[in-house]
């Protein structure tokens, strides 16, 4: 299973476009709503994601529907103000850490819920003011009458792979000795393997013949799916875009496999866990 | 190779980010310049896209750069109106019919690009209306400096299997017999694999126990990345959503080929060839 998938709610599309229904989950005795420390998870003593009843939404917050647990409705509220200037910072991954893969999966959508609201109160159409519409999975536009929906970017992610070696590269920001797999957006007018044959050809100049599907994950940072392959490519002959990876190295499965089990002697440090690079070389060296 | 694939440009993303190079390009005499009729294609005498010079375009027209075809510029222009008052009408299948699959995938992209361009004119983020940025890869904000990417909806489609048969769904806007795979947006927070779970409990109530990746196309109406699999299910029992599918049916690989092949016993009539659901079911026969 790659990272931020499992969740296990119901997502209950049926609410979504029923006005009284969802009036209805709101006034439930059960209702509970999620509860966040900024945008990362606050978690509870149990070592799972922290619930407050859904009495406790602040009045200036608008209330999503993340989906039925059972007959439980589970929500998320939304203020503009609080999802914007949520501090970067150190980040989710110490609360993740402690979190079911379930939790982090459920958190993961809320959270790109919350920042594609915060990002996008206006309408693109016209440049009204919107407001929050089918439980929180669009906004509506009361000028022009434009529906919006929450974007979901595709990323390529992929091991260009020769001679039984896989491409692993490294961007500037990365911590140190951190190699990853090659990614890139996929485009308006291309195919997913397109995509990755434009991204190998940019970012490191090596040609694919041919590509092959291995798994995908949502990403929520902001809102990527992330789409992971393997590319046999023609040569082992790089040509860098500096402005993306600053170096790039060919990996054999004996040093991939030391990377990952976290060998002193591993010749870089991988991606993390619930990653889907990770998940991606831990296919590549089982296959 | 599916449909709206095997577009031969360089996108030439080093030109978009780089405008001494971008305005070269603009000034180069071989530059050429997308004819569209509305926004479907203009087919030449030759049997593919016609071009114009770029000196042809309007004044009142922005100039997205589509690509390098070898050293020729390749530009489409852009005019809010013309974009957003193009009739949906009988549509582009006709000239499609005549064009080789490169030129419908380049001209897949550009109208894609264009109804991008033309329904996100202001900013989601504060409303401020917003220029073309990177050679019409992208818009900008004056206002708030938001930066905003052409969007790429990831769609599933998929086929259900049980017993060596696969279901097929029929929507009340299709033409008369037709069935095709169903489908449906990958929302955030799940992988492709959890959609195509989802929607097949949502439409039809059948639960998949496996999902295997088939292929990709990107769909120009407006801008989806079509991503088609199989999924085995656990039963054959249908429990229809009534607002998306008026019928389905389960179909055996011989009622299948007899489909695709056009015979007058078949018991439905397949998807046109450029949409991926006729990949997936030539693929599945395959098997």
């Amino acid at each position: 299973m790659t990272g931020f998938t499992g969740a296990t709610l119901d997502r209950a599309d049926k609410i979504r476009g029923d006005a009284a229904a969802f009036a209805a989950a709101l006034r439930s005795p059960r209702a509970r709503l999620l509860r966040l420390d900024g945008l990362d998870p606050a978690v509870g003593a149990d070592g799972r994601l922290a619930w407050d009843s859904i009495a406790e939404l602040p009045n200036a917050a608008e209330p999503i529907l993340l989906g039925l647990d059972g007959e439980i409705p589970c929500f998320v509220g939304f203020e503009r103000e609080a999802a914007r200037d949520a501090p970067g910072g150190r980040g989710p991954w110490r609360a993740l850490g402690l979190l079911p893969a379930e939790d982090a999966a459920l958190w993961g959508a809320a959270r790109s819920l919350l920042l594609w609201h915060a990002r996008h109160g206006h309408c693109a159409n016209c440049g009204t003011a919107t407001v929050v519409h089918r439980a929180g999975w669009g906004r509506r536009c009361g000028a022009c009458a434009a529906e919006h929906f929450p974007r979901v970017d595709p990323v390529v992610i992929m091991l260009a792979e020769h001679g039984g070696r896989v491409l692993l590269g490294r961007q500037p920001r990365f911590p140190a000795s951190r190699y990853s797999a090659l990614a890139g957006f996929v485009e308006p007018g291309e195919s997913l393997e397109e995509a990755v044959a434009r991204e190998l050809w940019e970012e490191a100049g090596v040609r694919a013949t041919a590509v092959r599907y291995v798994a995908s994950q949502p990403w929520p940072f902001p809102s990527q799916l992330m789409i992971a392959c393997v590319a046999t490519v023609s040569g082992n002959e790089i040509t860098l875009d500096r402005d993306e990876l600053e170096h790039a190295i060919w990996c054999s499965e004996v040093e991939v496999r030391a990377a990952l089990v976290g060998d002193e002697g591993a010749p870089f440090l991988p991606p993390p866990p619930y990653a889907i690079a990770h998940t991606l070389l831990t296919h590549w060296i089982g296959e």
